[in-house]
């Protein structure tokens, strides 16, 4: 058994998800590496913070360094010199994020390289065996993500493809000891969402993941297409959502029954100056930080809250010293890892009601709005 | 006593510098933190490889964050959170790097600010009062440094003007422990140099520093200025090569009898893809690092060469990811720290002679031209 569900409250769930390269607790925040490097941070970093899994990205993988390199190297784990767990998009969302740059049809879809114009026809079976490449310990079916608000034949037709899709991707034959997650998609329909899931059900999956959302609609209709999911979910596989999201999006989902998440949003809020609490994000830029003695959040323990005052923060920004975008991101990460572990205890020792009680509304005043999900 | 040579060979010495915040061991390599923070590295890292004494710089500093923010914060050294010695120059580097917005004259050096074009008249008196806001464990006299070549009486002016800034300078109250050293100019005339120096040394002074020099001269007119400055340096005072250089350029300095450095070379390098060995400079974007599994420097082991490939270091610089500038930064770091570590050990052991056997031809074969000296 690769997932096991250790407790549960509500939709909640505390789990455990044994892969190839170790065990991941859950609820579980993922940072992103899109190109085989988790931004202006070092392995040992994420380590010491408590990540247990990161992702990487099959369509900027596949570009550079490409799979001759891939190969050669025996995959991404070894090529980058991270041994626990990975993930790989599977190219599904760069049809979302690369939108003008991209032809979908029902062989795949024809994309322009960002980089240098090249031809690149991405399609179900190419992106297994790139993923087969990387050798991540969790590969994603290739689905179509499509924009939100779209019309009601766009997604109808994004479900349909993104089911065959999986069906021709799990053709390929397996790499061993790889598990292999479908996506749900079918905007904030929820019958297209209820039959999107009854057909990804269907397939040889290992896990569960909601893609599509995060993609232009507001918190609340995303929460909503969660809420009614969540009773539907098979208890017995991991639940991912992709590119999700704020703090506050991250509790409510929670509560929803979801157990992994990935974003962007800390590292490059990091990389802009943006520092995540419980209060909101801070701009460090702000003039007002100029001579503040206070660390971002005296209860963090992070190696940039445990040293360094706003003022000398903001000064690394207004300078564009790499140092600053560095200790943001390093905070970033640590917040969220630090907001996942107690979220983790919380449910361990019967108090996330409490926990939620608590949060959801500090949150909910700090992060009126859902950042959007895009390309590292 | 706050410097003393513990054993010497020919010019050549192993010395100690006792300073406010810590002791410094010589031959020493300083690496450059121009606006409080040494470009992509952490405090914690420079310590782990063993920098002793960093840089920072007064012009830059005095423009960001500017004197209110270093008085409130009560210094560079709290403010950037480095508690080990720092060295400031004095502004007087400008005056050659920064050579199309200034206007020298007497009374100093009126600079049209890089930043927004304000005028910043920077006076003897006012880099002093900057660097006691810095509060740096070694300040240097305001100078003039020319660039090479550079006619006869231009030279003649900058000695003379040098010495009267440094008097000025001098006239105001020292910081409690501050050490001052004092620069020699010259260009690459005898006369002039005998001349700075004999002045120089006439002032209070704590230490000697060379200015003037890795400007646009070649590596072998460089030499033969330190060779002729060397019998005529007092023992008792350290002797700091400003802005240099190459690791070819350190091991003849140091047989001339210098005692300090400082240099971008090491972090502006490292930013661009440039990895320092003792057989030259390694390009690493170079194609043919595509598929190689070797480190930088087997021998090496620093966080970087014990853990990358060459060829995921290459992918890093293509795809412009962060963590490359970092782990080529800290190599190069690492590289001048070791290189210096077993100078002063064979100066120790009584080796430097064999060491400088061994090493001199490799390194000239290694780096046939000296890298200029420039803003980081």
């Amino acid at each position: 058994m690769s997932f096991e569900v250790l407790k549960s409250d509500g939709f909640a769930r505390r789990g455990r998800l044994t892969l190839t390269h170790g065990v991941v607790e859950t609820p579980t925040f993922m940072p992103v590496g899109t190109l085989g490097a988790v931004k202006t941070v070092a392995p040992w970093e994420l380590e010491a913070m408590g990540a247990q899994i990161i992702l990487g990205n099959t369509y900027h993988l596949y570009l550079r360094p490409g799979l001759e390199v891939l190969r050669h190297f025996g995959g991404l784990h070894r090529f980058m010199k991270w041994d626990k767990p990975l993930l790989t998009d599977s190219g599904g969302f760069q049809v979302f994020s690369l939108d003008a740059r991209r032809k979908v049809t029902d062989e795949g879809v024809l994309f322009r390289s960002h980089l240098n114009g090249d031809a690149i026809h991405l399609t179900p079976e190419l992106s297994a065996q790139i993923q087969q490449a990387i050798g991540s310990d969790i590969a994603m079916l290739f689905d179509e993500c499509v924009a939100l608000p779209s019309p009601n034949h766009v997604l109808e037709q994004a479900v349909k493809r993104s089911l065959e899709w999986g069906k021709r991707f799990l053709d390929v034959p397996r790499l061993s000891g790889q598990k292999i997650f479908g996506i749900v998609q079918g905007g904030t329909s929820p019958d297209l969402r209820a039959q999107s899931l009854e057909g990804t059900l269907a397939l040889d999956i290992d896990g569960l993941a909601i893609g599509g959302l995060s993609v232009g609609e507001p918190h609340s209709e995303m929460i909503a297409v969660l809420e009614g999911l969540a009773p539907k979910l098979p208890t017995h596989l991991p639940h991912y959502l992709m590119g999700v999201g704020t703090p506050r999006d991250l509790l409510e989902s929670i509560r929803c029954g979801i157990d992994m998440f990935d974003c962007v949003l800390p590292t490059r809020n990091g990389r802009n100056g943006g520092f995540f609490t419980h209060d909101g994000l801070i701009n460090i830029r702000n003039q007002k930080h100029q001579l503040d003695d206070a660390p971002i959040d005296p209860q963090c323990d992070c190696p940039c809250c445990s040293r360094y005052s706003r003022g000398y923060l903001r000064h690394l920004f207004l300078t564009k010293e790499i140092l600053g975008c560095r200790l943001a991101t390093l905070h970033n990460l640590h917040y969220y890892h630090r907001f996942m572990s107690a979220i983790r205890q919380s449910l361990e020792n019967g108090s996330f009601p409490v926990l939620y009680g608590e949060w959801a509304p500090r949150l909910r005043a700090a992060y009126p709005d859902r950042g959007k999900s895009q390309e590292e």
